[in-house]
């Protein structure tokens, strides 16, 4: 019998009306044949609150209690969607993360599954039940609660279903699928068909909210096909596999904006070997991520050194700079907080030349100045002002052709 | 080092400011040169919370999936209060049941402990930390969560107060102690400073709502002191014990008041050996608990057979009883709700006769007549009308001099 792996997102059961209509498109689901193993999140801003509340009784929680505390959330979930579809006269059994042996590695509120035993559920399977398990959740060696991190639950499913040699890891959420670009700031954005496990990390780390890319790294390895849809309609959604086969004619699949970034700069660099392995490393040290890093060589023996980073991790690495700055002997310490980086995404472009060109010149149409440029083989990016980032994604979208047929 | 289990209920806990004056107190207790183990209950309404969230989303939840949901309430408790000791720069850990090794049967929501292995309390204790626990739940061997009833933190507290040989089992919640009777009905009411294991019981079960009964009993069997007492005040509350020393000049040491109960009666009854046998299984055999029993044996060969019940359980006691009555050929069914069991509870009154000459002279006094009478070694109760039942605890507590010396 076909096994299918479901994750329902927060919104999808954010109250127990929305709980009832998963149950049922859960129950229909079974009807149709199919053994499921069903995922889910804590119900809508279940784990905000428990946050909050943490916040108010300590300044600095304990990484290995705010586990603790917010894994609760998902077992709520669990148990009431359990309750759901038993009481549309199907079968269904709910588990905690440790009750079906996920491992976890030590690293509280990040932790990283080390191995699944998927015995209790292949048991409760072959009863004929759904089995319901609180995504996001596991525990280490010593029995304490884990959890993986932002977005876990999406992990949870897409590693069970490697585990468990699923047919596809269905992930529901409130948007549809994976667009060309975000329908709120190009209207004409269009919902992919498919997609590649490469193009989904590029569009997710890149501002597009839509998988865990860790999860995506999962399914990549396991070669799991995950479908993107919404619990809200019956559209099919996105599919991403390892290649995605009608992609072969486009080049570009999206166009993806982040404003999430900082532009740093060290003016004056003294030109010599060394010395930008130098100033990454200290950064590097003080576990601050790194995106984009751009030198320009310049006359008279020195260079300036740009580089973008989280803007939460701007303070911090102001002040790591500022000293490198004085170590080096640089002129001087710059950064933009105002900036936005836009990026088109495509598996397609790799052997289509002159993407690059195409995409300077609609931003040079628009009298938008480019003061960054990084590639890779699958996207371009550049880092604009931040006031010209909607105006951007739109020209980029239209000059490649990405919206929906008139 | 003297051990010491702390449990704190829902109300001592309600609230972000409150666990962190629980917090206080517990990192005060420990800095004394004490080892603590906490239990605690759910925060404030929580349970009840997440009971209305159950009956959205389904008619019958099943009672597996309804220990799932609930057993996350103790758990949110003891991590919140966990990170609040710990921001007071003391060393916590907090653990549900299932990770301290607390077995239970698999009657869900009413489950019996079968065994705690508290290796993993000792080791933590061992290394100082004060070690919190999520009251009120277990799991079973196939490691199911189970909870364990109304109440059941307190089991959980005595329980582990047992097998960890603890000095002490102090039980807070926001009332005092237990008191010579209910201070709303009787303003001059007195705390008691000791009690036995027996007479809690019977105060209990009788309405006195300080302790579950099943706690109790776990205490008398593995003989924990127990200290009830307020977590909003400094008052040492009220310690239970094997047997109250100080208790041995008082022949009672309250007065309790009951408005739960129904009564039934059978008119008419033919005076048979083994009617009432047959009578009384037949009700077991439904899973009914009977109170009180009374029989008149009357003349020509009849009698009446009265008996108090749970007012909840009366619906379905007065559908067996009616047809009992018709297969034994009894006259009729007569039931009252409007009753009030009032009871003198008193080790000391075993060695002391007239107690109940007393009592029934208070209630005459006032002009009351009682409907039923029962006694057992350390408690006489009455059912009387339940307009009367103030005015009856007020007076029996003044002729047994039980109110605060002027």
């Amino acid at each position: 019998m076909a096994l299918i792996v479901q994750k329902y997102g927060g919104s999808s059961i954010a109250n127990p009306e929305r709980i009832k209509k998963v149950a049922k498109r859960i129950v229909a689901t079974k009807r149709r044949g199919k053994q499921l193993v069903v995922v889910v999140s804590a119900l809508g801003d279940t784990t905000d609150r428990l946050i909050k509340l943490a916040n108010q009784v300590s300044d600095k929680p304990a990484e290995r209690e705010i586990d603790m505390l917010v894994s609760t959330g998902e077992q709520i979930s669990a148990a009431l969607l359990a309750m759901a579809i038993q009481s549309l006269h199907s079968q269904a059994i709910s588990f905690t993360g440790p009750q079906v042996g996920i491992v976890t590695d030590s690293s509280h509120t990040r932790a990283r599954i080390l191995s699944i035993n998927t015995k209790r559920i292949r048991e409760e399977l072959k009863r004929d039940r759904i089995v319901i398990i609180a995504g996001f959740q596991g525990s280490d060696v010593k029995d304490n609660i884990t959890t993986l991190g932002r977005g876990g639950s999406d992990l949870t499913a897409v590693a069970l279903a490697g585990m468990l040699k699923a047919g596809c890891c269905e992930i529901y959420s409130d948007v549809e699928g994976v667009y060309t670009a975000d329908p709120k700031i190009v209207p004409q954005a269009r919902k992919l068909r498919a997609l590649s496990y490469d193009e989904i990390l590029e569009m997710a780390s890149l501002g597009a909210q839509v998988l865990q890319n860790r999860a995506v790294e999962v399914a990549k390895k396991f070669n799991v096909p995950i479908r993107v849809r919404s619990s809200f309609s019956r559209g099919r959604g996105t599919l991403i596999t390892r290649e995605a086969k009608s992609m072969e004619k486009a080049v570009v699949s999206g166009v993806t904006l982040n404003k999430n970034e900082a532009k740093v700069s060290l003016r004056g660099v003294p030109d010599r070997p060394g010395i930008a392995a130098r100033v990454f490393k200290t950064i590097a040290d003080k576990d601050i991520n790194i995106n984009m890093i751009i030198q320009n060589v310049g006359s008279r023996g020195i260079s300036d050194i740009s580089f973008t980073v989280m803007k939460g991790d701007l303070g911090k690495t102001l002040a790591v700079v500022k000293r490198v700055a004085k170590d080096i002997g640089a002129r001087g310490v710059n950064f933009n907080e105002d900036i936005a980086k836009v990026s088109v995404v495509g598996v397609g472009m790799q052997s289509h030349p002159g993407i690059a060109a195409r995409m300077f010149a609609s931003l040079a149409a628009q009298g938008i100045n480019i003061e960054m440029i990084s590639t890779s083989e699958i996207k371009i990016s550049c880092i604009i002002a931040k006031k010209h980032a909607e105006k951007a994604v739109r020209a980029i979208h239209a000059k490649f052709g990405l919206g929906r047929k008139k």
